[in-house]
């Protein structure tokens, strides 16, 4: 026992059951319903996963030892090598990586997704546990923290997610106690769950509200074993801004300077919420680089853009449920430890998910799609509307509650062979996960349309002149026009489509390699 | 002046701006931003709408004397004489009437939908106005009061909706007192709104929570006019139950009470939210004659039906912001307003839709769609996706939010040429409202399936093993089998599609006037 450990854990009874991960390999049955901690590839275990799936390998277990496996959003590395081990049967409702994606495409992994608001609410409802044979608990949660309390309540590292529902119905807790990083104690704020008719409302009323519970509650009953972890988290490089996602974020931050002065936002805007990638990283950028000041920031994951943020003095204050920085990232916040935990708090995703404080506060929301179709509706989730990418994540819980909800994509992707083949705005997206009823604003590097109380009809010319790629302008007002002529006839006028032709983009893609079309009459 | 104005107007300076109708119309030009009171149906404005529909009338002013519209919900008959007299430029946020749809695909009104919760706040935030060329307040707005307090606020009738919202930021209010329905003081119970960053947390933890103000305020100076009324509201008689909906209303009671024997809802279950129409009445009908007891009602709008569940002695309180009576119905409720006063209780549709309240208070929602798909999406608002009938209502406020959101609908409807011509079960839905991350439960009249923690696929067989009619069973599962086949080959299982055949029923439908095809392979 390290005395690192016995420092973390600052209640002796759960010494005594100290584990390795390979002791811990025996509890676990196949079939078993499990949690995890983590969201957004920090935050979750590493030595019972990498135990476990050691174990499976070395004996060919794969398929043989397998799970129903909640993880509050994405896990790190370790769920990946369990994809590709066969180890998942069922996983919900976020994912990312390669390995665990490509088992949901190929069809071995049964996965749905879920609002990140709602997933620990219903799971702690027993909606996904009820055909569980031996009762609705999970079998097991396995948690990482960064310290235990003198009354066995867990600190988490940099994610919070789900955990403390998951703990609230697991039958057994395992704790994985990380020591290689230092202890997260102070930045989170917990809420634990309260189920209808008992739910009080969420007190917050600004970003840097703290209910003051900085640890998440356990009935030390149930924990059975404490590991020892001194894996650190892997988060990959971020994806730095490039031109193109400078001039979406240039747009935006014009946008908004617009809507300070028209008086619809205060000078120090509403909480920010944004996503991940290199369009959120620029915006990001842009707000640090702007006369904007006292700025504060509602949302799901802080990236390494924040710290910057915060340095550059316009931020005064950030909350999220995980923050997921690179290595580097990591080693400057733990160097600037006493700023940012002022600056910083980490909550549930119920809480930084949740519909009633967003929409409370205002939140602007910022996110990136897949593509979006010219009536304003937005595809998240599938592509060509079957492939799973990563999942609907937050984005729903944000868009249709913020005040202002903001889709952020460039115009257009390339394919394999046309730099330009597959246009990000199309006649109807093939999969819907953000309706017309939920977007205000759609911005490219071609321009900013605003939503706001346009019938559908002006919705689409905005749409189309304003954020559609010149390679795809004409060929999406063709398709309005014709749309328009022929629900003319049919007395259909409201949000003109052609069931026929609506995704002859996508089929020439899928066929040719572009969304580009000889003409609408082109036959699939 | 009547006696009983006299009476009713408890703030004597009102008395001396008492006009006509007619007297009014000077005050209306062309192109203004206007609110009424009003929600399905009632409580909305009469003597001033129909004075300028007949001054249109008479001067042929057609066109040349139209305004921008917005009514909480849907206005009573006088809206439709509007449209029917082009007095309509643009329309929001729902609406009934043979005329205005009519107005609406045919495309001389400008319609756009929007959640009934997010509506009032959007206009406060003057997203709505924001085009308008002399302020962003609403020019007029009209509003039905049963009687004015002392203070000159407002006493509103059967319906609050967004009058709480149009008021704060109207430049002229015109009240319209109605003396022919008796007070409807102490019914109601008043939010005014709030913005960001001032928004507090709404207190409400129960159905019969109440904050104490049981009047609209109003700034007096802003009160232009005050017009008599002595018109009723003109509701249809309610399509009652039938085999079909009784069918249903009976799979979903089943459900119920297996959820309280599985211990994941109480035994007096959650409020319950309830939609219109004759699936709606057959479900209340169903409660009213189970075993359910204390049960309490949180929804948008409450019919006929819910007088005979208060009668059964199963419904302890219920909740809306409006309750749409037919003549019998209100004669009724008059006639026992001491009883039903202090069971019943009106809120603005801010409040009754609101996504906070109702995911605190573990509402069980129950509405019926246009039709689902095999996934999990339902269409409640565009027919063949282009169409539009009344609007999204607050569909997708309740279903995004409840504990059990629940879509009820027949399996099939009848076409001109074939009684089941219309599945309400296919392949993708043309439109999509609710996405497949909002829906728990879908029930027809074949059966009920449980959707919760399915992964798509799962849920494909489910719903079109349960719920989908006989005679389109055979076809959906070919096509759920040949999307599984299509899709192996791309990778892409998640939720199988083939863009390709994905509408083939609903062009069969428009071809050759039912959804039953001869084959998938069929061309288009």
């Amino acid at each position: 026992m390290s005395a690192i450990l016995k420092q973390r854990v600052r209640y002796p009874a759960y010494l005594k059951k100290l584990r390795t991960g390979e002791q811990c390999v025996e509890l676990f049955k196949n079939g078993q319903y499990l949690g995890w901690s983590g969201f957004t590839g920090v935050g979750a275990p590493k030595v019972v996963p990498t135990a476990l799936v050691d174990h499976v390998e070395k004996n060919n277990l794969q398929g043989k030892l397998a799970f129903n496996l909640f993880v509050g959003a994405s896990a790190g590395p370790e769920e990946s090598r369990w994809a590709e081990h066969d180890m998942i049967l069922t996983r919900s409702p976020h994912q990312v990586g390669k390995p665990i994606a490509s088992a949901i495409n190929t069809g071995k992994i049964q996965f749905f997704d879920k609002h990140l608001s709602m997933f620990p609410q219903d799971l702690t409802y027993g909606y996904y546990t009820k055909n569980k044979p031996n009762g609705a608990n999970l079998d097991y949660t396995i948690i990482e923290a960064t310290a235990i309390k003198e009354d066995g309540s867990i600190v988490p590292g940099p994610a919070v997610g789900a955990s403390p529902e998951m703990i609230s119905v697991s039958d057994n807790i395992i704790i994985e106690v990380n020591t290689k990083t230092p202890s997260f104690e102070g930045i989170h704020d917990i809420d634990m769950p309260v189920n209808p008719p008992f739910r009080q409302p969420y007190p917050h009323t600004s970003a840097d509200y703290r209910v003051g519970v900085t640890s998440i509650p356990v009935d030390p009953e149930k924990v059975v074993a404490i590991v020892e972890s001194t894996s650190g988290d892997k988060v990959p490089p971020n994806t730095p801004s490039d031109q193109q996602s400078r001039e979406i974020a240039n747009h935006l931050v014009e946008f908004l300077e617009h809507e300070v002065k028209q008086g619809r936002l205060p000078e120090n805007l509403h909480p920010l919420q944004s996503g991940i990638g290199n369009i959120a990283n620029a915006v990001v950028e842009g707000l640090a680089g702007s006369k904007f000041k006292n700025l504060s920031v509602w949302t799901e994951v802080l990236q390494d853009s924040f710290l910057d943020f915060f340095e550059s003095g316009s931020l005064d204050f950030a909350t999220a449920t995980s923050i997921r920085l690179t290595e580097d990232g990591f080693k400057k916040f733990y160097e600037n430890w006493d700023t940012y935990s002022k600056k910083l708090c980490l909550r549930s995703q119920t809480v930084s998910n949740s519909p009633e404080i967003i929409r409370r506060l205002g939140v602007i929301a910022m996110n990136t799609p897949v593509e979006v179709d010219i009536y304003g509706h937005a595809n998240s989730t599938n592509v060509m509307g079957s492939r799973m990418l990563n999942g609907l994540g937050g984005s729903a819980d944000f868009l249709r509650n913020a005040k202002l909800s903001i889709m952020h994509t460039p115009s257009a992707r390339p394919s394999k062979t046309d730099p330009t083949g597959v246009s990000c705005i199309v006649p109807m997206a093939p999969h819907i996960d953000q309706t017309e009823h939920d977007l205000d604003v759609v911005v490219t590097e071609q321009g900013l349309a605003d939503l706001r109380g346009l019938a559908p009809k002006a919705r689409a010319q905005v749409i189309i002149d304003k954020c559609a790629h010149p390679d795809y302008q004409a060929q999406l007002h063709d398709y309005l026009e014709r749309a328009i002529f022929y629900n003319t006839k049919k007395k259909s006028l409201h949000e003109p489509q052609i069931l026929r032709d609506v995704f002859k983009m996508h089929l020439n893609f899928q066929d040719n390699g572009t969304m580009k079309l000889d003409s609408w009459d082109q036959k699939f």
